[in-house]
């Protein structure tokens, strides 16, 4: 945004960055003021706060896209984050519900579409895979449909029928041909589809076939993990850490996250996050130990949800040098330490032919541990090597928590990268 | 853009161009296409046109902005270059009909509301000014609002209520307080503007006191240009130029521009435009030459215009290297070079005190003739010296467009920079 | 070099831009200067002109070069522009005729050394080809041995020596595999590798039998020149124009370029250039129609010397806006227009399989005659159709040059693209 | 660099990177090397170690040079840190004998001259400050001489004759005007001047007079550290700290640096160095947390010495992710932690008035211990709360490193942030 070069044009610089910050497609704003900038007269510059300002869909689009979604045999909705920045999650689930349509949302979209709801797909996985494939009509709404390591391809695009709903038309035909496209904020585009649809839909018909399939899929694919979830294993299974929190949060109150690596992987996999913003998805190029920052922004924006982080060997050392901050204004998050002694790759195959799958591995727990460090700073903090003892920690810890006292419990865990799948593209496609 | 690197990529390459071209606020594309890049198979890789996707106004936005006009005791209309992008000229007209409000438009904007019209105001000079001091809502449709050395600053902005109709949020508060926005492609916002305020307006209120303080104020700031357009001096005047043109051509079906510098100038302010791309305004950093250009692109996309271009002494020798292409393809358009002997500044203060306000001298007509250089190259060409001469010189000329061939006619005149002045920022204002 | 932003730093930056310019790799600098600087005094902030520094070789660095050239079986010298920079050419010819070494120039340094000179390999062709690809080492000065469009690449380059005297480190190891450095300004380079062989050389040794190898080489390279540029055609060869021009020309005091394409082709293959910038050579990315600049520009800095300039079809169209100001000036430089009739390719090949391989064709003569356009600004001007007129016009253009007068030559000419070649990389090499 | 893109040219990028990082004025290289590369036949695609090469003065500038030195009434040598690049340390000591000149060196290039020298000035305080603002001819090797905030400005240059030895020219007349100019690399710049001195001085005349100035004024100037360093106040003053640092330390064969903030300021000010690369200065824009980096590096290229960083309270944050690899590695490095409890500002008016001067406070010792969390991870680690114990702790902490542990002690301290000055220009200066 540039540099403020006198002190009274702050309030200019400042409805300007709201304005950014507020319309369109929101982004991070820089405004560079000087130390010595001095001083300006708040009564003769007056700042108001600005609302932003949204735009919202071409009817005739609108029309185009709903009755290409009426036309489908197997349509798919697929969310993304811009649902979430136009703080339209119950449009979302209203739109879903009149069309009976399954819904998966992006890895940074995790939550905008309650998980638990009948119609979901999830993240990632066999489930979504299936319907990912299967669709004839792809409508999308809130994503860039930019495919990267941490989100989905579209497989056979060319054979199916993309329809995109979004605020920015850089993503229009950028990376599949868009047969049909719905620029706007993703609240107005979806207040315009439901009430293009409402009134063809006729009420809320149900789809108990497609529910029953959903349903089954999600239990098939869920089979695989829940005996890690249960695992009497020690050292312990990493999941069996993440089946234990799932036990003792609360879904309608908890924020939860996780660090670059098998953290991300496996908690984006099994996690159900059920409310918006219960879970924060990120991915591609992340910065090792950025979970600890997301924790901290939850709590203060959600001081009453519990926050939970979880990260590995790498990521605690990114983030130790920011806990005697966190203890000292008495931030009650707590991290996860998924303790496997070593920065571990995503097994084999990984680092390429010849390479250890792990990075092995960092100084073992007798000779350095992070509780300790965390404890030295003022955490509350616990090592935890029996999986009978995860549950009691991690009370221990939300307690903590309640008292204003952030916790760290450090899990002495195996090494279980296996986690839900992405689609890739096909080899030979384009 | 980028590089497209493999040959079947150049139809999604194609379409992502276009899409950027259609769609939101359109610019230019460059993609580059390596001299060797191969060939690819139409049927696997087809193309199918883009169409282009808008997106409209928040409804909210509307009434707000609808509100704000119907409270302003003196609103103005001021159009930018996005009326004509959208193709909205006739829906401005219904607008500023309904609303029975003043319209200027910017320099580029010329012509995107008929000058002619009860309700024009022109783009520049006494009458702009009287009506953009007064204001006390700036009601703008399709511009930036961004002032620079070719376009109004709004004076006293801080003590106006402004509403800014535009298709990117990056100009929202960017140059003025912006205390209302509607976001969206003009023509979709001057739809939704019109159905917001029909039912309020009541039909097609007059408002014949307006229209007379308008034509009284045209009439007296086109009272310092009418004596110049009918002078009989020699060296000619160029207005006299100007005037004669406006009596051959016909304004219905004509293209006019000029080149950076006097010519622009003289021409934006006493051209009267009255049809939608009519006159070609551009401004602050041009290219001198490049009105040969303008008038070229406007003969190829309406044949049966009549298409001039004015240019002096210094924008002559930017273009003459493409007069032997424009013969060669036989594109009729008319070159007037207003020859005054030199390159012209903008009279006295233009370069600083102590400075000549002309940078005499070029070479004189006897030992530099411009006309003759065209006919080298296939132009028919002219020089005039007598006022008398112009019409049937610019007769001539059109007589030869008309027959394929382009003509140039170079008129020796004297120095005149006298034209229609743009408000500027209060020296103290911020 | 950035903005001046206060007038009494002017001494400062022009200080820091001369200092520059005269230093190391000289290169171009460009100081801001806003129009509404102010003024400064010029007692209290005084500027005294930059004597501009040179860096010198490392002893142990000079020492190994000569020890390379000397235990060479083959050598070659292989001379840059950086020779011209440094003011070195005298230094150049007495180490090349202390070594006996055959010596080409790059396109930029043609002229560096003498091409009348028995060790002279001129810049291109198959006498250049036949050293180049013979010699054991490559002894290089002020050159960057960068291959690009104009140049030769080496070939078989890891099979030589390379030895790369240069005042730019980003030069060395940058193409090729340098054995051998000496970094440093040209002239104190060329003083110490003189100093160095001097005693070891044991005075001015001749080598008669590598002189009559490069004599009877030169003249079997130029053979196949020779009846062109003694050619009766009509349409004119071009090289019977250049041919007449070297017998008009006094190759002691006079100055040629040409414009990219194939005036720079042929130009830069057959003329002889004999002294320090009497030919400017250039090449790759560079603009059509600075030919004209290069000869205004020789002009102005040798007065007394003949200064010509050669262009086609295209370049003319991007030098006549300029040529009013050239007349204006009373600059007296001559401009020969090879025009054959279209903007050319350079023969069969070059646009790719199934295109024509010349972008045929502009207006005929009969309906666009450049020689017209020149004389309607000022120039002398003469179309010449006939190779017996060739001598004559010339004579009668200079003569007119000697008077003040700029003089304009339109030759209709034949295409003709044959020229000396560059060596090329082996397509498999690396 | 840019990127390889194919595996043989692995060859070729590392010698280019390698002439860069070696030759002329050394810089960073970074070559991007995707993960995917491939291989490359190392018999094919040989590497051979690059030697980098140098350029030296031109003979006149060394003889202008020292004809100005010899001139001089009162000359000083500012040294700079390419004199470390050049490895030129004991041609610096010979040559300011040989002048009977004082030094004084840059912070990057402390140690460059031994500060035990009879002839040094140290890097900052009042005896560098007096030398600088009284010399007339201030003669400059391997400097910049651009002033920044961690440097002298040179007060009073335009009455100062400045000569500047350096290797590249961007740096001459860049901040001052440069009288005399000599262009090349530190070492080979020096011999010269070595030569041309020698015979003119005469061998080595001494001057104790000189001496005896500089021996008193290091005395006053040390004189307000020296109750500091032998404090025995609780907390510690900081400066004790560095006063029994000295003692258990031997200057010959330590190497120490410090965090930016106080600590680089308060050791920069009173360590004496007295080997080259016994003291890693750096400045102005630096990463807090650089110094463990720092002392890790030292101790990998001279695994014989005692390697020491200092750090505060910030500081030690930023660099603690990285202990356990310390640990895991053996690398036997010392880290000292001068804890006074908040992140210091540099005293009252840093901060700009009504700001408090430190930005009291973190979490008190009693709640974070620092130490306790580098023993968490392997570390050795100390809290030391009493100034009788910062020998014998030092001594443990040496004798770990000795067995290839490293150690943290942490000293609880008052703050103290007086130090050594820099030399300002003058406000109304240019």
């Amino acid at each position: 945004m540039g540099k403020v070069d006198r002190a009274e044009l702050v309030p200019d610089y400042a409805r300007r960055a709201f304005t950014q910050r507020r319309s369109g497609r929101p982004g991070p704003v820089l405004p560079i003021i000087p130390r010595d900038l001095g001083e300006y007269d708040d009564d003769e510059h007056p700042y108001a706060p600005v609302k932003g300002w949204r735009s919202g869909p071409d009817p005739d689009d609108v029309r185009a896209a709903v009755k290409a979604l009426l036309g489908a045999k197997d349509p798919l909705l697929y969310a993304g984050e811009g649902v979430l920045y136009a703080d339209a999650t119950s449009e979302l689930v209203r739109f879903a519900e009149l069309a009976q349509v399954p819904v998966m949302t992006t890895l940074k979209a995790k939550g905008a579409f309650p998980e638990s709801h009948p119609l979901s797909l999830g993240v990632r996985g066999s489930l979504a895979e299936h319907f990912l494939r299967k669709c004839d009509v792809l409508f999308s709404i809130g994503s860039s449909l930019f495919p990267n390591r941490f989100s989905h391809a579209v497989p056979g695009a060319h054979e199916k029928t993309i329809v995109q709903c979004t605020v920015d038309t850089l993503d229009i035909n950028r990376s599949y041909e868009t047969r049909h496209a719905v620029i706007g904020d993703a609240k107005l585009t979806l207040q315009a589809l439901i009430g293009e649809l409402s009134p063809r839909a006729g009420g809320a018909r149900k789809n108990p076939e497609l529910v029953e399939v959903i349903r089954a899929g999600k239990q098939r694919f869920m089979a695989q993990f829940r005996p890690l979830m249960e695992s009497n294993d020690t050292p312990i299974n990493p999941y069996r850490v993440l089946g234990d929190l799932m036990k003792v949060l609360d879904p309608r109150s908890s924020f939860v996250t996780a660090d670059s690596g098998n953290t991300r992987d496996q908690t984006s996999t099994v996690y159900e996050a059920q409310i918006p913003r219960g879970y924060l998805g990120w991915g591609n190029v992340s910065t090792l130990g950025f979970s600890l920052a997301g924790a901290v922004a939850a709590k203060l924006a959600y001081p009453e949800r519990q926050c939970v982080h979880v990260t590995g060997d790498a990521g605690v050392c990114y983030m130790m040098g920011n806990f005697e901050a966190v203890a000292r204004y008495k931030i009650g998050i707590t991290t996860l330490h998924i303790n496997n002694g070593g920065y571990s790759g995503y097994g084999p195959g990984f680092w390429g032919a010849g390479h250890d799958p792990y990075t092995w591995k960092v100084s073992d727990h007798a000779s350095a541990c992070m509780a300790a460090m965390a404890r030295a700073v003022g955490f509350y903090g616990e090592d935890v090597t029996q999986p009978a003892e995860v549950i009691p920690a991690l009370r221990r810890a939300f307690d903590e928590n309640a008292r204003g006292r952030p916790a760290f419990l450090e899990f002495i865990c195996s090494h279980h990268p296996v986690h839900g799948g992405w689609v890739r593209p096909a080899p030979s496609g384009h």
